[in-house]
């Protein structure tokens, strides 16, 4: 499924428009045109839009590349890529394996997102299989990223020394990470803790950070991830998932719970607009729509998984990380640090 | 290894003391005899402490079955508890075994602990693996529990549902709920999400709900376990434990983060002032000294392993929750709802 050296060079890419879902998320097609519109006037950063020109309506002077099919959120994500051939999620794809787009963005349907990607741009060579990376916040340093966040519920040693291999290769290419951190998720420090998978991975990686592309830090238990002292951590999509969930809810639990303190009386909110002005700009790490989305790796083009309740400021966000991870050359970058493993 | 029968009924367990090992936990042996002192001059709760009297010193006037053993908190568990035949641990056991303690308690090495348990007292008749049950703050109701928090890091579907029996078992007699609700953990709400060994466990609880001991709500993502809508969440111990600590850290990160706000400048300290008499009830309900410690279920004896920094106040109640869980026929649920299964 790889097409080798048919993607633009990434001086090529800086130029060409971000393919924007237009009608990926429930807020679109509203929030999503929004954004998008943001970041074509507001950052220089070139944009079409997919989607039925008559679901879309206002483009707000964007280019439109018009399409007649939309994936719901809760289609079968293989099957509807497969049945769907002229849906936005599939044209979106298409644009960047015929080398018109830099990069996808899509807030809809996450299966249906990674079916199109994977099925029209390919995957990089060598990759067994692509995964998602989330970023978790560490408050005033860059996010740690944490894969896979949920793409491939069963995984085998060598995929995730892979995940290792390419979310290294991202956060080198996002943040300039230089030889970053990798830590596997178990249940224990010690290298004998954890299933067999963990226990078979914790051994590779120890061979593979010998070839020098990062540091294997060892084993990571789940109280390790706020903040993460690895800039990568490692674990199959399931426990990814799982956990990427658990930190959400526990977040949004003891915000929302915290704003019910505020509330509780007028000495309680007056005591809180003393403390707003310093936990605001906290919560705002915290917030997903201001972190630019997940990232897929290993598909053979830049493809940005937004939250499905993404608004406006988060579709810019991603719009900006889809153009920049594209103009950086990630796809490069990922391909280089997954073939330098098969030499090895 | 079951010795159906001859454990005393709960009306003689009630009569007998529970027995806690003086050398368990980073807080050992000060603060455990100290909770355990608490536990029996303010509750009329009998308490045998273990240990070696020359490392227990001050028993505040406790029983003490000497011992000379301990085992220490980084101990391989299983080749401890083999080695040291007369380690604080492994006396305990025996103590609950001959029917001269209702219960044992320790806040040590969590799989010492297991495996003393587990090689005593033997596993109730049925039981595939004992697992663990960690209480879930739900504020303002009873907590839900999680099981298996982290005992057997691989499971079957088989081992899963026998984990629901037991949680159930445990929450009917501890908090008295009636046809308690089981949550089944996984990544998205459909019985064809996760791995092959939850979509099979997702089956078999649907069949198993039918018999009436539980009601089966279907699978549960990481963004529902705070506060849980079920009673009892079954996961595997690797993605239990992951979870449980993932909540951990993420709770204490919050708060370390809000005190720290709270400290900002005069303004934030009076204003935290206003907040705090509503924030520390609240607080207290995280506290896991507040919540009695982790059960071991499926062991034919009650066992309770407390968190390895307990203190005085830890100590007290996972005595109290020994003593009554004990007193209630823990085990004998347990062993029913495990034999209602077999029959079915």
């Amino acid at each position: 499924m790889s097409r080798r050296g048919e993607r633009p060079p990434p001086e090529a890419l800086a130029t060409l428009p971000v393919a924007v879902d237009a009608m990926g998320g429930d807020k679109a097609p509203g929030e999503v045109v929004e954004g998008a519109h943001r970041a074509a006037t507001g950052h220089g950063v070139g944009v079409v839009l997919v989607g039925p020109p008559e679901q879309v309506g206002d483009t707000q002077g964007l280019d439109l590349l018009p399409c007649t099919e939309v994936i719901g959120m809760d289609e079968d994500p293989a099957g509807s890529v497969r049945r769907k051939k002229d849906s936005s999620l599939v044209r979106a794809a298409e644009l960047v394996r015929d080398g018109k787009a830099s990069a996808m963005v899509s807030a809809g349907n996450t299966g249906a997102t990674m079916a199109s990607a994977l099925l029209r741009m390919g995957r990089l060579p060598g990759v067994q299989r692509p995964c998602i990376a989330t970023p978790l916040p560490r408050l005033g340093r860059t996010p740690a990223v944490l894969v896979d966040a949920g793409a491939n519920a069963e995984c085998t040693p060598g995929m995730l020394v892979q995940f290792a291999q390419m979310g290294a290769a991202y956060v080198s290419a996002r943040f300039g990470t230089e030889a970053p951190s990798v830590g596997l998720l178990s249940i224990g420090e010690e290298p004998t803790k954890g299933t067999p998978l963990v226990k078979e991975t914790h051994a590779l990686l120890n061979d593979e950070a010998a070839s020098g592309d990062f540091e294997f830090v060892g084993n990571l238990e789940g109280r390790d991830l706020l903040p993460s002292p690895a800039d990568v951590i490692v674990t199959d999509g399931f426990t990814g998932n799982v956990t990427l969930k658990t930190l959400e809810g526990s977040l949004r639990f003891l915000f929302d719970t915290l704003l019910g303190v505020f509330g509780t009386d007028d000495e309680t909110r007056t005591a809180s607009q003393a403390l707003l002005p310093h936990l605001l700009p906290l919560a705002a790490e915290f917030e997903p729509e201001n972190t630019g989305g997940a990232m897929l790796l290993g598909t053979d083009g830049v493809c940005v998984i937004s939250h499905g309740s993404s608004n406006a400021t988060a579709m810019l966000n991603a719009v900006l990380v889809a153009h920049e991870c594209a103009t950086r050359g990630l796809a490069d970058h990922v391909a280089a640090a997954v073939r330098s493993n098969e030499k090895g």
